[in-house]
């Protein structure tokens, strides 16, 4: 992991930490997190595989599933004393948010999901928005040309056409992962459920989704919302799987929002 | 222009006149264009710029506006000897179809317009999807870098992430454009405004929009439905601007029920 800790703490604010998704790092988060820093304690990292992080520490074992990246969050809640922790997480991280604050529930005061999805591929009563078959096409076509894969797919996940740089940079970051371990972490999160955690979620939640996201379509959104008790969906004006990047001002505002609300009675 | 003419004539069913959109050329129709062949005359072309054509038949006084591209569907039209032609549009060329009709409406029998969009930039009560900027920054960014910008955005406007071989495949297409004519086809496109002709089209026409896509979004289909007198709308369960590649069997059979509808009387 390569951590980033703004350092600022002990004055009764939430701590946000800022968890990446899929092919991405920490740097991802450079247009919101910002923002943020004045107030609270701000901590950035990158998931064991990804970004700065020490590739040889990775290993398919512990790695296994999406709890040995919650292992991740909890070891650096651990390492840096943090309570009172805003998780925002990014697709996948929102589940890994959601398995970390079910391991560890006091470490928690809230949790943010941007994007997230308990599982793609469609299922009885349940629109994912991908058959089964369109995840093993993904898989096998990210498995077969990675470079090539990330290059045709990432700007469809970032979407934005009219602004290619965004879909550049996702295609760059996706390249800039081992394909090994990208390959790896792709089969986790596109074959994941995780339904049945989310009505166990007993904090805050806020549901952040974008009105066209090819990933997690607004269907996805509002079943998180439904299934996380007490949680409050915004939809953005914002559009493709990426609003941190591609929409950094009602990304951050409603995170601001969401905190002032949560944490009034603090004040 | 290259012209594919598939030569059966004068049955009295009505000629398919299959017409690609930007950074494209026929090869795009393969999935559609082959299924009403056995029933129809079915003529294939790249407009002049494009595909196989001769590009120093290009110029941009005579493609100075989308006329030019119009002019290029009635020569072909007249070289052919073309009556009853269903033109069948993608993207702009739903508008260049448009504009050929308007100036030889006896040539017609009815329109198909795939993913059309009449004013891709906001104006005061109308949603084009993208504001002015948005467009100069498209725009800009095709100018300083054509193929990085066609990596970037292909992917982004074909969609469907979970089949990066489509992506790819538009990816190429653009790159396979000439420059200097993208540049400027580009600019019409994008730029264009043709809404005022959209209440003068006389002819039966069907509008097929995707459930998802960032070029022309469903509030724009919805736009051309009601602004066309007496057309037909399909939402198709398909996403991305290019439900002929990704989409095809849905696109196909739309169109086929849009015949039969529109010509049962001659049957």
């Amino acid at each position: 992991m390569t951590v980033g800790d703004g350092g600022r703490d002990g004055d009764g604010r939430p701590v946000l930490l800022f968890a990446h998704g899929f092919g991405c790092d920490q740097n991802m988060w450079r247009l919101v997190a910002p923002a943020f820093a004045q107030d609270h304690r701000v901590v950035l990292f990158d998931y064991v595989g990804a970004g700065g992080s020490d590739l040889t520490a990775w290993d398919p074992g512990r790695y296994a599933t999406l709890e040995g990246y919650a292992t991740d969050v909890l070891e650096i809640c651990a390492e840096l004393g943090l309570r009172d922790v805003v998780f925002v997480g990014h697709s996948v991280s929102a589940m890994i948010g959601v398995l970390a604050a079910a391991r560890e529930p006091s470490r928690f005061a809230a949790l943010v999901m941007v994007g997230p999805s308990p599982r793609y591929i469609d299922d009885e009563g349940y629109v994912g928005g991908f058959g089964a078959e369109d995840i093993d096409e993904l898989l096998d076509s990210l498995d077969s040309n990675y470079l090539g894969w990330s290059a045709a797919t990432a700007p469809a996940i970032m979407g934005n056409p009219d602004r290619p740089e965004l879909g550049a940079e996702l295609t760059n970051s996706f390249c800039r992962t081992d394909p090994r371990i990208a390959r790896h972490f792709a089969r986790l999160t596109f074959t994941a459920d995780n339904r049945d955690d989310l009505p166990r979620v007993g904090l805050p939640t806020l549901v952040l989704q974008c009105r066209e996201d090819v990933i997690a379509p607004v269907a996805v959104g509002e079943y998180v919302h439904r299934a996380v008790p007490g949680s409050a969906l915004v939809v953005l004006d914002a559009t493709g799987h990426c609003p941190h990047l591609s929409a950094p001002e009602p990304t951050t505002a409603a995170i601001r929002d969401f905190l002032a609300a949560t944490f009034a009675s603090r004040a």
